[in-house]
């Protein structure tokens, strides 16, 4: 079983455990025999798998009811690795959503910490520096660095501790939040996890 | 006298309690003849004003030992204006500074709330919506426009409200943000009241 993670640049595959990636015009789907259970927000990638029967689409497997219509792939995928806890994923965004004894709480999407640095730099050329990623963010800044990144990062964080829940950091800044949490598990094949986990419970 | 807030687009004058405000283009400094006192981050108009002895820069009469040398002159002045509370100037970006009898202890800086909209709208089509003020920032989300609004606005909000001091708000965006918090000031004037403070602190 091949479980394949496909978004509008990369094909991301997980196979007995291990992970490989793909640019997706680099990939070609009649490579894999095996079945393929897969996610995907790529339209064109969507039509050329279309034709090859070992594709299976896991968007077909989801209960609905349980999220709401047009709640990322990616996210639900998450959400569904998870019986009791919030689920932080970092990205280009960055979406925070509560599961409570398997069932769907709702959730937030926060910028992305690189999408939040670019915006503040367009706002003002004295804007335009770096995330201090050591600051205290229990402290009021008195620099630049630290005043953007206080102000982006301690709201947040706050309110994601707040939440109260077992904590579950996933994406390529997984890493960097977790400096600024007490307790998270760091899991970057949550998204696979969920994927399996929804397999499971069809089966 | 006469109050002059200079921006890069804008003069804003405060002549007895009357605001107007000018594009900078269009205003000619040698029209006013009385005294005029101000702060500016325009450095061409500050070129087009040293030849008139009647423009007195503000920022020399800053207590620069109170706050940082790049902190933003409007922050500085709407701190001025303020003994004790919160003040939060929600403009192209939202700053929030803490004043404690009189001491500054730093704040943050976080993206407005038009930059934040635009940021999630070039990060996918998918986010490409209006944020959603009737909400309620106390729920997690369950639809795309209010996980946008609560991942924005939630985090900020509560972070500002447990700050626990009385709270100022000025700028743009001021009146979208009192809908959020359970008491505040709103004051336009603000930063003309800090320019007015600190005039009379020195004479």
């Amino acid at each position: 079983m091949i479980l394949c993670d496909i978004g509008n640049t990369s094909v991301d595959l997980f196979i007995e455990g291990q992970r490989s990636k793909f640019r997706v015009d680099d990939f070609d789907p009649a490579t894999l025999r095996d079945d393929v259970y897969y996610v995907s927000v790529n339209a064109s990638f969507d039509d050329r798998i279309s034709q090859y029967p070992n594709w299976h689409d896991l968007r077909e497997r989801i209960d609905w009811g349980k999220y709401y219509s047009t709640m990322g792939i990616d996210r639900i995928m998450v959400c569904e690795a998870v019986e009791e806890g919030v689920i932080v994923d970092a990205g280009s965004a960055i979406t925070v959503d509560v599961m409570d004894n398997g069932s769907y709480k709702g959730g937030f999407i926060s910028l992305g910490l690189q999408s939040a640095q670019n915006t503040y730099a367009r706002l003002s050329p004295a804007l335009a520096m770096s995330f201090n990623f050591e600051v205290d963010l229990a402290k009021m800044a008195k620099n630049t660095p630290d005043a953007i990144t206080v102000g982006f990062l301690a709201p947040l964080i706050e309110k994601i501790e707040r939440l109260g829940k077992p904590l579950y950091l996933t994406g390529g800044d997984a890493r960097t939040l977790e400096r600024f949490v007490s307790d998270a598990v760091v899991d970057h094949d949550l998204i696979f996890k969920g994927m399996k986990k929804l397999l499971e419970k069809g089966s």
